[in-house]
């Protein structure tokens, strides 16, 4: 074998030829703009909805979502980390783009040659922004975070005294936005949401001519006092359910369909996978997938998640592997799905959410971690 | 807010200055030449090593990883899909392509076209291999895989049987390699390696031209009757421990490490991050980390594992965020981290294995899912 001749490849096609595709991502633009309007009849005219497109938007792709959202109104974005805001400047250059995650020092004079804003997070963050104002001989806009029980990002509330006290802390820098966010909206009633609320409007009322952000998905739907000027919904506006105490508001975005690369009877006692964890206690009819953690349907799913063949539940037998995932078909009556058929992962029968309770996680990571082997459909908006 | 003006953006560097980046993953081509060399040494010169690239060889990149194993010698590749194959033969013109998970018919002519080769996994997939064969006119490599107890992929044994008997169903194809896949070879002993190993025997005799291969990574350490003609070793060349019962002989490829956004200080009874599920029961002092499951720092580690200053473990506190990760520093004395300093998630003090424990999960998962946002850099091989 090592001494067979090997031509010089013949020119390559971009890629293969979509019949030969073994995942299937549908990404429906429609259903985020449709997303966007729910949003905005629950929070009323005088309440902006911001858009939250880090992480990709949420693995969805930003360079489609984005430019959607901008479409339906949306002006203020939000990305996490420097390396996002100058990808997302680049799909938008006329949106106003807020980077949760810093990067200060090192990216202000990035940030100052793009009109990229970083949420201040600190006392410190909020002179290294000054700095750069300096440096700049600008008055720049500035976006001030509080952090209002989550513990995680922004001024303690130490730091909001001091800053309170001596307005000269951003003397060269014009507060255009105050924000906090929420640890426990996704709780119909957690005592700390309506906690975090007050803090916030007590810290917020000192900012009369800045605007004012609270909410996040879930946050919209639990008291309309908590709209304030701006929401920032994530999670919501691709799909995900805000209210889990009840059923979805939102549209699906996310098909995701996975072939059958070959089925097979198994006889009692065998067993299947890695480390045979599964042994069948009387034969079986399997379908050997082409999904694999390595495509972010994570590996806490064996033996636990299911696919769909029409609309029927095929539970996952044994141990997901990095390419592959088995599931036991041997309950199918009739129509016998065959190797090159599509099962759904994804779509009217199982949402991210619900997959999600197979890996003990949530949507989020779902969506986050869908993988990049995919072939991804983008349906536009209409 | 929103009637501010914003001019057209400055035109855009390809990437934020690098000292503005949150996370950076480097990896050591130098340690996969170095793996290269271990496994050789361990299965002889009569042996050769497959190169097993498939998942963008494992999380670690394909582009940079596929030029090393054939630098030092491997001509054998093996991919998942038919996407991954023409990608692969872009970057390795001359190599051997393998692709495990078929594609077939669709795929047929595109593989004839660039020389590579389905491994076939049923009398069908035989069938439609021919059919190649009789269109483009030529005798065709062919690659046959025996599922002796894996039960994935793979003929039965009752195909085998019907493939033994007879040989007309290869004619037009020139078999060049039998293989199969071992299920357990990761535990010292299981009785399931040494029966899958003697139904591959006793099938492949019958290929007496044939070179013949069963062994990954765990298997190469467990037998030296199971190297044959040609192993494919996956995990064990990207660092990974074959033999998780003992000591790593392998150099590790990866290493990991975020940075601090924030840190602060937290009194008895305040709870972190989302749902509040950690409560410190006194003072505490923790650190802000750009790093989260959107990263493929898997929510599973919330309140689990363990990032490294200086040498010294700081348990992940509260609930792991799509890009924040937050972690308790209160044990340090001295030489306390800052905002801007780098924790180390992967790296001499945590191996990719190691972590994958606090997730409930295995080091492949690790690697597979490494995320996009980090700033890789590769150390190349000397």
């Amino acid at each position: 074998m090592f001494l067979r001749q090997i031509q010089t490849a013949a020119p390559i096609d971009k890629s293969i030829n979509s019949a030969a595709v073994l995942g299937r991502l549908t990404i429906d633009l429609g259903a985020i703009a449709a997303n966007h309007d729910v949003l905005s009849r629950q929070v009323g005219p005088e309440c902006k909805l911001a858009g939250v497109v880090k992480a990709n938007s949420y693995g969805i792709g930003m360079d489609k979502a984005a430019p959607v959202l901008f479409g339906r109104g949306s002006r203020r974005f939000f990305v996490a980390t420097p390396e996002e805001a100058l990808t997302l400047r680049r799909i938008l250059p006329l949106a106003e783009i807020a980077v949760l995650g810093g990067g200060l020092p090192e990216a202000a004079d990035e940030y100052i040659a793009h009109q990229i804003e970083p949420v201040l997070n600190s006392l410190h963050d909020i002179a290294l922004w000054r700095d750069g104002a300096r440096r700049s001989g600008k008055i720049l806009p500035a976006i001030i975070h509080l952090d209002t029980g989550m513990n995680r990002l922004g001024l303690s509330e130490s730091e909001a005294a001091m800053l309170i006290q001596d307005p000269a802390l951003v003397r060269g820098l014009d507060v255009i936005l105050v924000m906090s966010h929420f640890a426990c909206a996704d709780e119909k009633y957690h005592p700390l949401t309506q906690s975090q609320y007050e803090r916030f409007s007590l810290f917020a009322r000192h900012f009369p001519r800045a605007q004012k952000s609270l909410a996040n998905s879930s946050g919209i739907f639990r008291h309309s006092d908590y709209h304030f000027d701006l929401v920032r919904p994530g999670m919501a506006i691709y799909g995900l359910n805000p209210t889990p105490e009840t059923s979805n508001p939102m549209h699906p975005v996310v098909a995701l369909d996975a072939r059958i690369l070959q089925t097979r009877t198994l006889k009692k006692g065998e067993s299947i996978g890695y480390s045979a964890t599964h042994i069948f206690t009387s034969p079986a009819l399997t379908a050997t997938v082409a999904l694999g953690y390595a495509d972010g349907f994570h590996r806490a799913n064996g033996g636990k998640a299911r696919l769909y063949w029409r609309g029927i539940p095929c539970p996952v037998v044994g141990r997901v592997s990095m390419d592959l995932v088995t599931v036991d078909l041997s309950h199918l009556k009739d129509s016998l799905p065959q190797p090159g058929d599509w099962l759904e992962v994804l779509g009217p029968h199982q949402s991210a959410d619900q997959l999600a309770k197979s890996a003990d996680t949530i949507g989020y990571e779902v969506l986050t971690n869908l993988g990049a082997r995919y072939q991804r459909i983008y349906r536009d908006a209409v």
